[in-house]
Protein backbone atom coordinates (compact mmCIF):
# COMPACT_ATOMS: atom_id res chain seq x y z
CA UNK A 1 0.00 0.00 0.00
CA UNK A 2 2.85 2.60 1.08
CA UNK A 3 5.21 3.80 -1.14
CA UNK A 4 7.91 1.12 -1.40
CA UNK A 5 10.88 3.71 -2.59
CA UNK A 6 10.03 6.16 -0.05
CA UNK A 7 10.10 4.00 2.72
CA UNK A 8 13.60 2.89 1.81
CA UNK A 9 14.63 6.24 1.10
CA UNK A 10 13.66 6.90 4.83
CA UNK A 11 15.26 3.80 6.34
CA UNK A 12 18.87 5.03 4.35
CA UNK A 13 18.58 8.51 5.13
CA UNK A 14 16.53 9.12 7.73
CA UNK A 15 17.82 9.84 11.45
CA UNK A 16 16.03 8.90 14.41
CA UNK A 17 16.57 12.22 17.25
CA UNK A 18 15.66 11.10 20.73
CA UNK A 19 13.72 8.01 19.30
CA UNK A 20 10.37 11.30 18.71
CA UNK A 21 11.46 12.91 15.93
CA UNK A 22 12.17 11.94 12.39
CA UNK A 23 14.72 13.74 10.36
CA UNK A 24 14.74 13.69 6.71
CA UNK A 25 16.56 16.98 5.82
CA UNK A 26 18.40 15.03 3.37
CA UNK A 27 15.42 14.23 1.25
CA UNK A 28 12.49 16.25 2.06
CA UNK A 29 12.67 19.61 4.08
CA UNK A 30 15.69 21.44 3.45
CA UNK A 31 17.35 19.42 0.71
CA UNK A 32 14.53 17.66 -1.99
CA UNK A 33 15.68 14.80 -3.80
CA UNK A 34 13.15 16.07 -7.07
CA UNK A 35 12.76 12.68 -8.52
CA UNK A 36 11.63 11.29 -5.33
CA UNK A 37 9.58 14.26 -4.96
CA UNK A 38 8.19 13.59 -8.40
CA UNK A 39 7.37 10.32 -7.55
CA UNK A 40 5.67 11.00 -4.26
CA UNK A 41 3.43 13.81 -5.73
CA UNK A 42 2.42 10.80 -8.62
CA UNK A 43 1.82 8.03 -5.69
CA UNK A 44 -0.54 10.97 -3.24
CA UNK A 45 -2.18 12.08 -6.75
CA UNK A 46 -3.05 8.68 -8.28
CA UNK A 47 -5.72 8.19 -4.78
CA UNK A 48 -7.72 11.27 -5.53
CA UNK A 49 -10.56 12.07 -8.09
CA UNK A 50 -12.08 15.29 -8.97
CA UNK A 51 -9.65 17.53 -7.54
CA UNK A 52 -9.37 21.02 -8.78
CA UNK A 53 -7.39 22.46 -5.79
CA UNK A 54 -4.55 21.64 -4.37
CA UNK A 55 -3.92 23.28 -0.47
CA UNK A 56 -0.73 23.06 1.71
CA UNK A 57 0.82 25.50 4.37
CA UNK A 58 4.04 27.31 3.75
CA UNK A 59 7.60 25.89 3.65
CA UNK A 60 8.06 21.82 3.91
CA UNK A 61 4.66 21.35 2.23
CA UNK A 62 5.10 23.69 -0.96
CA UNK A 63 7.65 21.29 -2.96
CA UNK A 64 5.08 18.24 -2.65
CA UNK A 65 1.66 20.19 -3.15
CA UNK A 66 3.23 21.02 -6.53
CA UNK A 67 4.48 17.69 -7.18
CA UNK A 68 0.83 16.83 -6.97
CA UNK A 69 -0.60 19.08 -8.83
CA UNK A 70 1.58 17.92 -12.00
CA UNK A 71 0.08 14.59 -11.71
CA UNK A 72 -3.64 15.92 -10.87
CA UNK A 73 -4.10 18.04 -14.45
CA UNK A 74 -1.80 20.53 -13.48
CA UNK A 75 -4.48 22.03 -10.38
CA UNK A 76 -2.94 25.46 -8.49
CA UNK A 77 -1.51 25.10 -5.68
CA UNK A 78 -2.49 27.55 -3.20
CA UNK A 79 -0.42 27.84 0.28
CA UNK A 80 -1.35 28.91 3.18
CA UNK A 81 0.83 31.60 4.55
CA UNK A 82 2.04 31.70 8.37
CA UNK A 83 2.86 35.46 8.71
CA UNK A 84 1.60 38.85 6.75
CA UNK A 85 3.65 40.97 4.71
CA UNK A 86 2.85 44.06 4.13
CA UNK A 87 1.86 43.14 0.27
CA UNK A 88 -1.08 40.91 2.20
CA UNK A 89 -4.62 42.77 2.80
CA UNK A 90 -5.51 41.48 6.08
CA UNK A 91 -9.52 42.00 5.95
CA UNK A 92 -9.49 39.61 2.84
CA UNK A 93 -8.44 36.24 4.64
CA UNK A 94 -9.49 33.71 5.71
CA UNK A 95 -7.98 32.85 8.90
CA UNK A 96 -7.09 29.91 11.54
CA UNK A 97 -4.79 28.88 13.87
CA UNK A 98 -1.76 25.97 13.78
CA UNK A 99 0.81 24.51 16.38
CA UNK A 100 3.71 23.32 15.07
CA UNK A 101 5.00 20.11 16.23
CA UNK A 102 8.60 20.42 15.72
CA UNK A 103 8.49 24.09 16.55
CA UNK A 104 6.06 23.64 19.59
CA UNK A 105 4.47 27.33 18.60
CA UNK A 106 0.88 28.18 17.51
CA UNK A 107 0.98 30.13 14.10
CA UNK A 108 -1.85 32.26 12.60
CA UNK A 109 -2.40 31.35 8.92
CA UNK A 110 -4.14 32.84 6.60
CA UNK A 111 -5.20 32.59 2.57
CA UNK A 112 -6.56 35.35 0.93
CA UNK A 113 -10.04 34.66 0.02
CA UNK A 114 -9.94 34.65 -3.54
CA UNK A 115 -7.89 31.30 -3.68
CA UNK A 116 -10.78 29.26 -1.82
CA UNK A 117 -14.41 29.44 -3.08
CA UNK A 118 -17.36 26.77 -2.45
CA UNK A 119 -16.94 25.96 -6.19
CA UNK A 120 -13.62 24.33 -5.34
CA UNK A 121 -13.22 20.49 -4.46
CA UNK A 122 -9.45 20.72 -2.31
CA UNK A 123 -6.67 17.97 -1.86
CA UNK A 124 -4.70 19.05 1.15
CA UNK A 125 -1.02 18.10 0.76
CA UNK A 126 1.94 18.28 4.33
CA UNK A 127 5.07 16.50 4.67
CA UNK A 128 4.22 15.18 7.66
CA UNK A 129 0.94 13.90 9.52
CA UNK A 130 1.61 13.92 13.63
CA UNK A 131 -0.98 15.53 15.96
CA UNK A 132 -3.33 16.62 12.60
CA UNK A 133 -3.22 20.30 13.32
CA UNK A 134 -1.69 21.47 10.62
CA UNK A 135 -3.93 19.55 7.76
CA UNK A 136 -7.41 20.89 10.51
CA UNK A 137 -6.29 24.39 10.35
CA UNK A 138 -6.14 23.56 6.30
CA UNK A 139 -9.33 21.99 6.40
CA UNK A 140 -11.04 24.91 8.78
CA UNK A 141 -9.67 27.26 5.71
CA UNK A 142 -11.55 25.44 3.65
CA UNK A 143 -14.58 24.87 5.53
CA UNK A 144 -14.75 28.92 6.33
CA UNK A 145 -14.92 28.85 2.58
CA UNK A 146 -17.43 26.35 1.91
CA UNK A 147 -15.16 24.21 -0.30
CA UNK A 148 -15.37 20.91 -0.59
CA UNK A 149 -12.84 19.14 1.16
CA UNK A 150 -11.57 15.96 -1.03
CA UNK A 151 -8.79 14.17 1.44
CA UNK A 152 -5.18 14.52 2.79
CA UNK A 153 -2.14 13.15 1.16
CA UNK A 154 0.82 13.01 3.10
CA UNK A 155 4.32 12.53 2.22
CA UNK A 156 5.27 10.76 6.04
CA UNK A 157 3.01 10.12 8.74
CA UNK A 158 3.63 9.22 12.46
CA UNK A 159 1.33 6.45 12.81
CA UNK A 160 1.76 6.16 16.33
CA UNK A 161 0.51 9.75 16.60
CA UNK A 162 -3.48 10.42 16.74
CA UNK A 163 -3.35 12.63 13.69
CA UNK A 164 -4.98 10.07 11.29
CA UNK A 165 -7.69 9.06 14.16
CA UNK A 166 -8.80 12.58 14.21
CA UNK A 167 -8.58 13.41 10.77
CA UNK A 168 -10.73 10.01 10.29
CA UNK A 169 -13.20 10.87 12.85
CA UNK A 170 -14.10 14.21 10.86
CA UNK A 171 -14.48 11.92 7.96
CA UNK A 172 -11.71 12.90 6.01
CA UNK A 173 -9.58 10.48 3.36
CA UNK A 174 -6.48 10.51 4.41
CA UNK A 175 -3.51 9.03 2.40
CA UNK A 176 0.14 8.52 3.33
CA UNK A 177 3.36 7.73 0.99
CA UNK A 178 4.94 6.50 4.27
CA UNK A 179 3.52 5.25 7.70
CA UNK A 180 5.61 5.30 10.93
CA UNK A 181 4.43 2.83 13.51
CA UNK A 182 7.57 3.57 15.41
CA UNK A 183 10.53 4.46 16.69
CA UNK A 184 12.88 1.13 18.19
CA UNK A 185 16.53 2.08 19.39
CA UNK A 186 16.40 4.60 16.93
CA UNK A 187 15.56 2.42 13.81
CA UNK A 188 12.02 3.22 11.52
CA UNK A 189 9.58 0.81 11.67
CA UNK A 190 7.02 1.01 9.35
CA UNK A 191 3.49 0.02 9.33
CA UNK A 192 2.65 -1.70 6.43
CA UNK B 1 14.39 36.60 -25.37
CA UNK B 2 12.11 36.80 -22.18
CA UNK B 3 9.16 34.33 -21.54
CA UNK B 4 6.17 35.72 -23.47
CA UNK B 5 3.66 33.36 -21.76
CA UNK B 6 4.78 34.86 -18.24
CA UNK B 7 4.64 38.75 -19.45
CA UNK B 8 1.27 37.53 -21.10
CA UNK B 9 0.22 36.28 -17.38
CA UNK B 10 1.82 39.38 -15.56
CA UNK B 11 0.05 42.10 -17.98
CA UNK B 12 -3.48 39.77 -17.29
CA UNK B 13 -3.07 39.06 -13.29
CA UNK B 14 -0.70 41.13 -11.79
CA UNK B 15 -1.49 44.45 -9.87
CA UNK B 16 0.34 46.81 -9.62
CA UNK B 17 0.43 49.35 -5.90
CA UNK B 18 1.71 52.39 -5.49
CA UNK B 19 4.06 51.87 -8.54
CA UNK B 20 6.05 50.06 -6.48
CA UNK B 21 5.08 47.00 -6.25
CA UNK B 22 3.78 44.27 -8.50
CA UNK B 23 1.49 41.96 -6.70
CA UNK B 24 1.73 38.13 -8.61
CA UNK B 25 -0.03 36.03 -5.97
CA UNK B 26 -2.85 34.62 -8.32
CA UNK B 27 -0.21 33.04 -10.21
CA UNK B 28 3.20 33.06 -8.65
CA UNK B 29 3.64 33.17 -4.76
CA UNK B 30 0.41 32.69 -2.77
CA UNK B 31 -1.52 30.49 -5.33
CA UNK B 32 0.73 28.80 -8.24
CA UNK B 33 -0.69 28.29 -11.69
CA UNK B 34 1.93 24.91 -11.63
CA UNK B 35 1.43 24.31 -15.67
CA UNK B 36 2.98 27.80 -15.88
CA UNK B 37 5.57 26.87 -13.43
CA UNK B 38 6.61 24.02 -15.52
CA UNK B 39 7.28 26.28 -18.27
CA UNK B 40 9.12 28.66 -15.94
CA UNK B 41 11.49 26.09 -14.53
CA UNK B 42 12.19 24.53 -18.76
CA UNK B 43 12.79 28.07 -19.26
CA UNK B 44 14.87 28.56 -16.53
CA UNK B 45 17.15 25.73 -16.67
CA UNK B 46 17.59 25.59 -20.43
CA UNK B 47 20.11 28.64 -20.06
CA UNK B 48 22.60 27.18 -17.51
CA UNK B 49 24.70 23.90 -18.10
CA UNK B 50 26.14 21.29 -15.76
CA UNK B 51 24.53 22.69 -12.91
CA UNK B 52 24.39 20.14 -10.21
CA UNK B 53 22.53 21.72 -7.40
CA UNK B 54 19.72 24.41 -7.13
CA UNK B 55 19.72 26.96 -4.30
CA UNK B 56 16.87 28.99 -3.24
CA UNK B 57 15.39 30.58 -0.15
CA UNK B 58 12.16 29.98 1.53
CA UNK B 59 9.08 30.38 0.65
CA UNK B 60 8.49 31.37 -2.51
CA UNK B 61 11.61 30.50 -4.57
CA UNK B 62 11.29 26.86 -3.37
CA UNK B 63 8.21 25.95 -6.20
CA UNK B 64 10.43 27.58 -9.28
CA UNK B 65 13.28 26.12 -7.76
CA UNK B 66 12.07 22.44 -7.64
CA UNK B 67 10.29 23.31 -11.16
CA UNK B 68 13.47 24.41 -12.45
CA UNK B 69 15.24 20.80 -11.59
CA UNK B 70 12.64 19.32 -12.85
CA UNK B 71 14.28 20.40 -15.88
CA UNK B 72 18.07 20.01 -14.95
CA UNK B 73 18.13 16.26 -14.73
CA UNK B 74 16.65 15.81 -11.44
CA UNK B 75 19.06 18.04 -9.52
CA UNK B 76 18.66 18.19 -5.62
CA UNK B 77 17.28 21.46 -4.55
CA UNK B 78 18.44 23.03 -1.21
CA UNK B 79 16.12 26.02 0.43
CA UNK B 80 18.06 28.19 2.32
CA UNK B 81 15.97 28.59 6.09
CA UNK B 82 14.96 32.25 7.46
CA UNK B 83 14.83 30.75 11.35
CA UNK B 84 15.84 27.77 13.11
CA UNK B 85 13.53 25.33 14.46
CA UNK B 86 14.61 22.53 17.02
CA UNK B 87 15.96 20.11 14.83
CA UNK B 88 18.07 22.37 13.49
CA UNK B 89 21.65 22.07 14.05
CA UNK B 90 22.85 25.36 14.83
CA UNK B 91 26.92 24.67 14.79
CA UNK B 92 26.78 23.02 11.15
CA UNK B 93 24.99 26.18 9.31
CA UNK B 94 26.53 28.25 6.99
CA UNK B 95 24.30 31.50 7.74
CA UNK B 96 24.41 35.27 5.75
CA UNK B 97 22.02 37.89 6.41
CA UNK B 98 19.47 38.49 3.84
CA UNK B 99 17.17 41.65 3.36
CA UNK B 100 13.42 41.16 2.26
CA UNK B 101 12.73 44.34 -0.22
CA UNK B 102 9.15 43.44 0.41
CA UNK B 103 8.86 42.74 4.39
CA UNK B 104 11.97 45.71 5.11
CA UNK B 105 13.10 42.83 7.86
CA UNK B 106 16.39 41.19 7.76
CA UNK B 107 16.28 37.93 8.27
CA UNK B 108 19.43 35.18 9.23
CA UNK B 109 19.33 32.79 6.24
CA UNK B 110 21.51 29.30 6.69
CA UNK B 111 21.68 26.01 5.04
CA UNK B 112 23.43 22.84 6.76
CA UNK B 113 27.01 22.97 5.77
CA UNK B 114 25.71 18.75 4.49
CA UNK B 115 24.24 20.18 1.42
CA UNK B 116 26.94 22.83 -0.09
CA UNK B 117 29.95 21.32 -0.85
CA UNK B 118 32.99 22.66 -3.21
CA UNK B 119 31.88 19.48 -5.57
CA UNK B 120 28.54 21.38 -6.14
CA UNK B 121 28.19 23.61 -9.69
CA UNK B 122 24.97 25.60 -8.23
CA UNK B 123 22.04 27.63 -10.40
CA UNK B 124 20.49 30.15 -7.47
CA UNK B 125 16.59 29.94 -7.98
CA UNK B 126 14.51 32.96 -6.90
CA UNK B 127 10.80 34.36 -7.60
CA UNK B 128 11.67 38.35 -7.77
CA UNK B 129 14.89 39.72 -8.68
CA UNK B 130 14.87 43.34 -7.13
CA UNK B 131 17.96 45.22 -5.09
CA UNK B 132 19.52 41.63 -5.06
CA UNK B 133 20.28 41.01 -1.61
CA UNK B 134 18.92 37.20 -1.27
CA UNK B 135 20.80 36.30 -4.47
CA UNK B 136 24.14 38.18 -2.66
CA UNK B 137 23.02 35.66 0.36
CA UNK B 138 22.68 32.47 -1.40
CA UNK B 139 26.28 33.20 -3.15
CA UNK B 140 27.82 33.74 -0.02
CA UNK B 141 26.05 30.47 1.27
CA UNK B 142 28.09 28.70 -1.36
CA UNK B 143 31.13 30.94 -1.43
CA UNK B 144 31.18 30.07 2.42
CA UNK B 145 31.13 26.58 0.74
CA UNK B 146 33.53 26.56 -1.55
CA UNK B 147 31.17 25.73 -4.45
CA UNK B 148 31.10 26.97 -7.69
CA UNK B 149 27.82 29.13 -9.57
CA UNK B 150 26.34 28.58 -12.39
CA UNK B 151 24.09 31.25 -12.40
CA UNK B 152 21.29 32.88 -11.32
CA UNK B 153 17.95 32.31 -12.64
CA UNK B 154 15.09 34.75 -11.65
CA UNK B 155 10.87 34.43 -12.48
CA UNK B 156 10.52 38.45 -12.34
CA UNK B 157 12.75 41.20 -12.42
CA UNK B 158 12.74 44.44 -11.47
CA UNK B 159 14.98 46.21 -14.21
CA UNK B 160 14.58 49.57 -12.67
CA UNK B 161 15.92 48.30 -9.83
CA UNK B 162 20.06 47.47 -8.90
CA UNK B 163 19.95 43.59 -8.68
CA UNK B 164 21.25 42.74 -11.95
CA UNK B 165 23.76 45.00 -12.35
CA UNK B 166 25.41 44.44 -8.55
CA UNK B 167 24.91 40.43 -9.21
CA UNK B 168 26.94 41.01 -12.98
CA UNK B 169 29.69 43.03 -11.35
CA UNK B 170 30.34 40.04 -8.96
CA UNK B 171 30.44 37.92 -12.47
CA UNK B 172 27.50 36.50 -11.93
CA UNK B 173 25.01 35.36 -15.36
CA UNK B 174 21.34 36.08 -14.85
CA UNK B 175 18.81 34.88 -16.24
CA UNK B 176 15.13 36.39 -15.84
CA UNK B 177 11.77 35.22 -17.34
CA UNK B 178 10.50 38.23 -17.00
CA UNK B 179 12.24 42.05 -17.00
CA UNK B 180 9.97 44.79 -15.83
CA UNK B 181 11.42 47.87 -17.61
CA UNK B 182 8.97 50.20 -15.38
CA UNK B 183 5.89 51.10 -14.23
CA UNK B 184 3.76 53.75 -15.80
CA UNK B 185 -0.14 54.61 -14.44
CA UNK B 186 0.10 51.21 -12.81
CA UNK B 187 0.71 49.28 -15.61
CA UNK B 188 3.59 46.92 -16.15
CA UNK B 189 6.02 47.95 -19.35
CA UNK B 190 8.67 45.14 -20.09
CA UNK B 191 11.59 45.86 -21.06
CA UNK B 192 11.85 43.58 -23.80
Amino acid sequence: MAMQLLKDRILKDGKVIDNDILKVDLFVNHQIDTKLLDEVGEYLARHFEGVTKILTIETSGIAFACATAYHTNYAPVVFAKKSSSRILDSKNLYQTDVTSYTKGIVSKVSVDKRFLSKEDRVLIVDDFLATGSAVLGLMDLCNQAGATIVGAGIVIEKGFQPGRKILEAEGLKVVSAAIVDRFENGKVIFKD
